[in-house]
């Protein structure tokens, strides 16, 4: 049976990509209120194609964009799984950068390999699809399904999954299976697959540093009016210290040291700094000094300025004092840091930075804390024996530097533990222009779902 | 005969008001070369205008927006006079601000005067029409002009000047006379006009902070890409210390000490900082330390950011990594700071400032010298005595924060010495939203020069 279903994935991967391309072309951008109605629309869609495979598909209502559950009443066989992905994307800018439209998806072949490009070719609506194209395969040849399937399929995760945790606790008895399926991590290389557990929190904050009532002259008032922008870059630049190290009070409270079972596996998996450097152009481990890349990437916390915007700053010079300037900055948490006492302690030294003349707002973009999970389950020994068999190669045990909220959320609100498989690659450009997804990973991840539900069901 | 040219500049001032709203309709935005025709509108519009009233006038082509060129042919009466001002306004954004359309001017009534509000109102298509308007009424009445009056009108004063000077001296015995008159300057208050003999000089300089080849996620790159955002921030908070001073090295060579008979003209003039400062909403100036707040802005030297941008500064939250930063900085210089050093200077302090996998470009943005005016020189006499019989008062001989480059380039290419006078008001809000021009400034500026044509005639 097992090889049937195998079979008809393959047979049927041109439909799969088809299916795919039409999810891609939805421009469900959901940190950016204008696309609001393409977020519903992406949801509408998944139930719809849900339904059809026989699921009871439904488009549920949150307070922000809604939900997609679903629920596969054929079978009871156990165990019961609860699959997460997420349908939202993104922003596209800088557009300029993409070689073809973000949400006119292609397939382009490169060194000798396919690939998908477009805006949540990867991050999150290619592996959304290896999963229900799983299914699917599944259904057509079996009839049913291995395991008792469940789906939550969110609309928030690029804009800080604000309704989910109140979602996942409103409907806690629904919900709750006994393993949750999260497909939103990445692959160790092209040709080993990867469970992720562990995985960093975030922080999100943006504050918005305001001083006289209009833009000034800088000719009739520089030098005695108060300068925004000198104001936001003196707190920034003040965020770390010459070792790279974060400077706010008790930042480091909690963060602890990677496990040495953890650390021998990471040395087992022959990572390559310059390589994973170089990919991007770098040469030179920017973080906490004395600490290897992968630790910089996986176990160390962080503070990033994403965003920075004060002033004139189109093309040429205007000489202006602007009357404000603001910044988004992230915190990537480890170990137990606790991020409201993260967001606390930014938010006083920034009120501490700000001079006379000027005042301050904060304008929070979500938070969660690290998690580290169980490496020694036995659902995550069936799932490594599936990769296995797909993949030809020992599964890597992986951290990873990126924040799946979702998995604090399920573990929290229903008491559930993630098992984190995803197909991504680290040069898929997630979040950049020209975001791709590997024919492989769709093909593989579909095929590894196959194999994952049915060694579950053992 | 000057009362009777006065009569007519009252009678004739609607159509003049009606005369400077074309031009003002013109987006003569210089900056943005996406509107040079329009720059090259308002030249046209200007010439036009000019051959009207008899000028041998011309658009004169340069490397950047043209000039308008201007000489009155019918006298030869001593002195000769050259007319500056310029045409091009600044940008508009933050358009959302405007209480109305920036290029649709009109007239607004606010604590019972009228004000003319648009783009330019003030800086400076108010201000030159004054002299157009003077000179018209002279020719109106007396068939021609007391002085021999030519005029150059420049289109890229908002955008650095960088023809200006070349233009001069290739135009070097046609242009020279026997002193400039340049109207882009202040008042001191509403009711007392002023002369300025002391001017800041400027230094604009942008630069460009790249590191990964792509904007890159924060969580899969957080901690060890070298995040640009972070180096800009750091090299624009290390360019001012605590008490205000500029950190370049040699930045203070040449700034020198106001001279004492300055400094008694500036103490009798009963400068109020504090109305100064809360008439945009701050209370505590944020200069130099141990400065009064009129040294700071005419006679210390400052830097300022005007502009800084990177990654995401969109609705929401973007997780990323810029691939660049980079920010716009101008330095305000005075006494003998030479403009070369300054810009040499700050280069190297940013190239010491941008560390390993990162790379700096910088754009220059214009440099002139500060410049000190004669301030008991037989042409400067003459206008003080026609300004104080317009206004009724002495007028106030004054610093100015602002830079205006053509002072420097007249001097330098023509050995010509300027008399500046304007009849803007420091609440015009020049190149910011609503920017105005009170009636009364454009009206009084009218006969004010009016007067101060026959006064140099004298």
């Amino acid at each position: 049976m097992l090889d049937a279903v195998l079979e008809t994935v393959d047979s049927e991967l041109p439909a799969s990509i088809g299916r795919l391309f039409e999810l891609l072309r939805i421009e469900s951008i959901s940190t950016d209120p204008a696309y609001a109605p393409q977020v519903r629309a992406a949801a509408s869609w998944l139930a719809d194609e849900l339904t059809g495979l026989g699921f009871d598909a439904a488009v549920r209502p949150t307070d922000g964009h809604p939900m997609v559950v679903a629920h596969d009443r054929r079978g009871e066989r156990d165990p019961h799984v609860l699959f997460y992905a997420h349908y939202d994307v993104q922003p596209v800018d800088p557009l300029a950068e993409w070689s073809s439209p973000p949400f006119e998806p292609r397939l382009v072949e490169v060194d000798g390999r396919q690939r998908i490009v477009a805006r949540g070719a990867s991050d999150d609506k290619g592996q959304l699809m290896t999963f229900v194209e799983a299914c699917r395969a599944w259904i057509k040849v079996a009839g049913s399904l291995p395991v008792k399937v469940s789906m939550i399929l969110e609309g928030e995760e690029e804009s800080g999954s604000a309704n989910l945790s109140p979602f996942l606790a409103a409907n806690r008895d629904e919900l709750r299976a006994d393993v949750a399926l999260v497909c939103d991590t990445a692959m160790w290389s092209r040709s080993r697959p990867a469970v992720t557990i562990m995985l960093r929190g975030l922080v999100g904050e943006e504050f918005i540093v305001s001083a006289a009532d209009r833009d000034l002259h800088s000719g009739l008032f520089g030098g005695v009016a108060r300068n925004p922008n000198h104001v936001v870059a003196s707190i920034l630049a003040g965020l770390h210290d010459h070792d790279g190290k974060v400077t706010l009070p008790g930042f480091y409270d909690g963060v602890g040291e990677t496990p040495e079972g953890v650390r021998a596996i990471w040395e087992s998996l022959g990572f390559d700094p310059a390589a994973f450097l170089g990919s991007v152009g770098l040469g030179v481990p920017a973080g906490e000094a004395g600490r290897s890349v992968l630790e910089q990437i996986w176990s160390c916390p962080t503070a990033e300025v994403n965003g920075m915007i004060g002033g004139y700053t189109g093309e040429g010079f205007k000489t202006v004092i602007p009357a404000r300037a603001s910044a988004k900055v992230s915190f990537r948490l480890v170990g137990d840091q606790d991020p409201g006492l993260i967001r606390d302690a930014f938010r006083a030294y920034v009120r501490s930075r700000v001079p006379a003349d000027c005042r301050v707002e904060f304008v929070p973009h979500g938070g969660s804390p690290a998690l580290r999970l169980p490496y020694d389950g036995a659902y995550l020994e069936r799932a490594r024996a599936a990769l296995r068999d797909e993949w030809g190669i020992e599964p890597g045990l992986v951290g990873s530097g990126g924040s799946i909220p979702v998995v604090g959320m399920l573990k929290q609100a229903l008491g559930m533990d993630s098992l984190m498989i995803g197909f991504a690659l680290d040069d898929d450009r997630i979040h950049s222009p020209n975001e791709k997804y590997d024919l492989a990973s769709f093909r593989g991840g579909i095929r590894s779902w196959v194999r994952v539900l049915a060694a579950l069901a053992a």
